[in-house]
């Protein structure tokens, strides 16, 4: 199997997923009130627009440091990466719904946070099990020593317990959900997956 | 003539298909009854999603194993390589199409169904005309044994048969024709064109 | 300069240009007559898919004949190669604004498929810009024999006439000039750059 | 890390915001007027597309200089590069929301032109941490001599004015601020990094 092609299909759906994110920002156009008011009441889609970006920006980020050490590609770390890519492509449309939905603060702003948080928590755990997958004998360029392996989950497990907390606190607050989710994105950015 | 640029082009189309998968998803937003109520009644659409987006996996899979073992590209290969990713882009058409039509399962999901398992027996056909290409002399790296060949093209047909299938039964029952296209997939995954 | 993200650049354009196209093919959706007639009477957008999709394809097939016999990339091929993939972006608009006006074959008709057929002009043009460079001293891996060169613009003009031809033929019948267009891909499907 | 996928991520997101900048120029369609005259009207949306389109792709050659003199990527050039793109990405919307406002020449049309420039600005100083990174010891495969270092800011910095301007011009008129962002990018078109 081509380790090219995972990174270059990889790369091709993560570039698409994030610049489509923008689609969300248009505003309604002439003759709907002045734009820096439209602007002002569109803040909800610049807000998820950035979280988004990042949390997108970050699990590539992960993704390539993860492959590069990988020393042969399977079916089954295609069909993991590919469950990862299911959710990436899911984020716009995520996106889309929570930005529609935040400002209200209601119910449905609720069901749109907490839609919003699993579209997370799947990423994060298709990503977990491409981890795992490096961890098996022999999978990795260099071998991932067990107290690098330990740290690393240590780090990894604190981002995948956000974006459940952020599900729950949905419930209660979409908003509160909602900044749980961009502190995840801040998190990450200082995730490493070891580099034996 | 260039593996390379087939397979950059060809990864570009399997993403931004892949990824314009999810723009169906899109609820109508506030205004339009309960999100959660919007969700569940646009459950066609989530099932398109993951039926056309395990098939273009399933595909892009295997379309890499396949290039993988080509010995070199010539414009024949190149064309049918085109006629494939003719296929592919139809793909996020004919999965809108199915999940706007779908639910009813009347006679305009009858034909929205019939539509989509042509698109993907017109899919499977163009990788067949690949793969049969790969069997000509001198075409792939390591030659495919005459007994791997017989193999490969028993695990490829039943695939192909299943769209037409589907197609049949879709003037039956959209919702029957659609989950013969679903099993497809499965089936898929687990099918491999020889590595010789 | 860098000839694989001249390729990886032009490669990411080609095939979001050519995913982009089957945007247009979507139907009015439920409750606007039958699936079948609207598919039917929707013919323009399906003849306008594959005349655009079989020309952007050729044009790639040609792009990288061309570039793979580049010994080096310059700022000069840089800007040729992006006034041909400003053209190339435009495919879909012209694409989509044929496909919408053809069927009346009226005035505005016309307009649309003169449009559409001057931004074939402009690709090709662009095209035989990048391809007079690369018979420059020194700039092409093999050196292009002089019969070669007349030979290969010997095949080349006639798809850039063909376009002029079209453009002209619009302002007497938009389907007639559309008619030309196809045929100019079917005609580019048989030419080669030479490869020396 | 890795340059290959650093570049590959880019030029997906780049070739996508770049195609996407076409979708704006989609007319209202049959039964809103002559389409001549719709095209005529339109005229911002073509210009918008001219302007964003010579930026995205003087801004792609400069990143490619840029990045193939890199040594070694490092996190620190990831999140430039991030940062970089999180502009590009936004760069379809500010277009969008400009063409639309360009025309009445009036207060949102000058919040529109504004924001335009802004985004601009946003992506040149990105660009400008990632040339300045550049000229850290040992950061780049040929080292910059500091003649040329400051012979390319002197280069660059008009460019990051030229967008300044813009914004303060855009208070008095769209148009003309419009204009300022259309020259910055012929003149960046003639602008090169040091390539040492």
């Amino acid at each position: 199997m081509d380790r090219g092609r995972l990174e270059a299909f990889s790369d091709g759906v993560f570039a698409v997923a994030i610049t489509l994110l923008a689609l969300d920002l248009a505003v309604a156009g002439p003759g709907q009130g002045p734009l820096l008011r439209q602007l002002g009441e569109h803040w909800p889609a610049f807000a998820a627009y950035l979280v988004s970006f990042a949390t997108i920006g970050v699990i590539w980020i992960n993704h390539q440091s993860l492959i590069r050490n990988v020393a042969a590609v399977d079916r089954t770390l295609l069909f993991a990466n590919l469950l990862l890519l299911l959710f990436v492509v899911l984020i716009p449309f995520a996106t889309s719904t929570t930005s529609e939905y935040l400002k209200a603060n209601d119910e449905d702003a609720r069901v749109a946070t907490a839609l919003y948080g699993a579209v997370f928590e799947g990423m994060g755990l298709s990503f977990a099990a491409m981890f795992a997958w490096t961890l098996g004998e022999g999978r990795t360029i260099r071998p991932v020593p067990p107290g690098a392996r330990r740290a690393a989950w240590l780090r990894f497990s604190p981002g995948l317990g956000a974006y459940l907390l952020a599900i729950a606190v949905a419930f209660v607050s979409a908003q509160a959900a909602f900044a749980i989710i961009g502190l995840a994105a801040v998190y990450y950015a200082f995730e490493r997956t070891p580099r034996a």
